[in-house]
């Protein structure tokens, strides 16, 4: 959902160590997961020394709440950009055609954030809710995107949506094949036209 | 996608104890996920003593394999029951049924198949094959149906619709809202028999 790879390379040109650390985290659970990460492996994805790691998270769940925070500021950095565009569903069929262009990465990996969420919602420790808020916060974006083009039924039409892109990310990534994210983008284009 | 709950369940009453390990393993992957699994955790949901596990299963990666295998049977028998309903839309809506009854269970875990599918396509070992290879099967089977109404883009609304349960399955569980499920498979009721 939000492209943690261009803000994690290369992570040593950017940002304080911290912004580091986060978007590391990011990248490195979007190719390995959470569970099969360890604090040294978001060190050497950030080229941050270990022992500095511990100076700003104590644990793994510390940054995995800075990896969804740093998905967070991704989304909104992406919505910002997407908010230029005059109308509606361009907006959206531009946020579509972004999806569409992770396809390779969607293919190997997955949506970087959709995937971490499912891993995080086996638990119940209260980090799933942070995922939640990350999902809402899109949802809530692209229903204000069919509510200023006068639909009534904004809401479910962003949760189909974004469930779709969701769906067609677990499809491209369990049939390792990228062609499903094309079709289907350009399938939900064709539905955003029919909308308007 | 496969009911894999009410496979394992209970777990001493059914099968040999090959079965019930395989069923009980994709239990248990559904609610806490591979990684975090041990051999100890399957053996106590399939009520057989760890030192048999072995017997049967000498790594977690051959519980992986049965449990894609539970998983693969499941939907076998799934399709094979909703072969006998004469319309293939009426079919579609019945899979489609299926998933909406199982909303509370996606709420809390998720789609038993499709995070096992997430979970496994980070690895890039083999394992993530047998996953596609399940995915593909319950493809194929939508397909059919779209075929059997006549329809020449059979394979297409096959990808979209089980990208949408997909999808919603997502959603259902990131949100932790089971009327997620309930109002996406309305629509996709809906949308099916708009196609015939």
């Amino acid at each position: 959902m939000t492209d943690s790879e261009r803000t994690a390379k290369p992570a040593a040109s950017r940002g304080g160590k911290r912004e580091r650390l986060a978007a590391a985290a990011a990248q490195v659970f979007h190719h390995q997961g959470v569970e099969k990460t360890t604090l040294g492996d978001i060190a050497r994805a950030a080229d941050v020394p270990l022992g500095n790691v511990y100076y700003y998270f104590k644990t793994k769940d510390q940054l995995v709440e800075a990896a969804l925070g740093a998905h967070r500021d991704q989304l909104h950095a992406i919505t910002e950009r997407l908010d230029r565009i005059p109308a509606p569903a361009d907006r959206l069929k531009a946020l579509i055609g972004g999806w569409v262009d992770q396809r390779e990465t969607a293919a190997r990996y997955g949506c970087p954030f959709g995937t971490l969420a499912t891993e995080l919602d086996k638990r119940d420790d209260g980090l799933e809710r942070g995922a939640a808020g990350v999902m809402r916060a899109l949802i809530d974006w692209v229903a204000d995107q069919f509510a200023q083009m006068g639909r009534d039924d904004a809401r479910d039409l962003a949760i189909e949506l974004v469930a779709a892109y969701q769906g067609m990310s677990v499809l491209t990534n369990t049939l390792r094949d990228p062609e499903v994210m094309s079709t289907q983008g350009r399938r939900l284009a064709g539905w955003i036209d029919g909308l308007t």
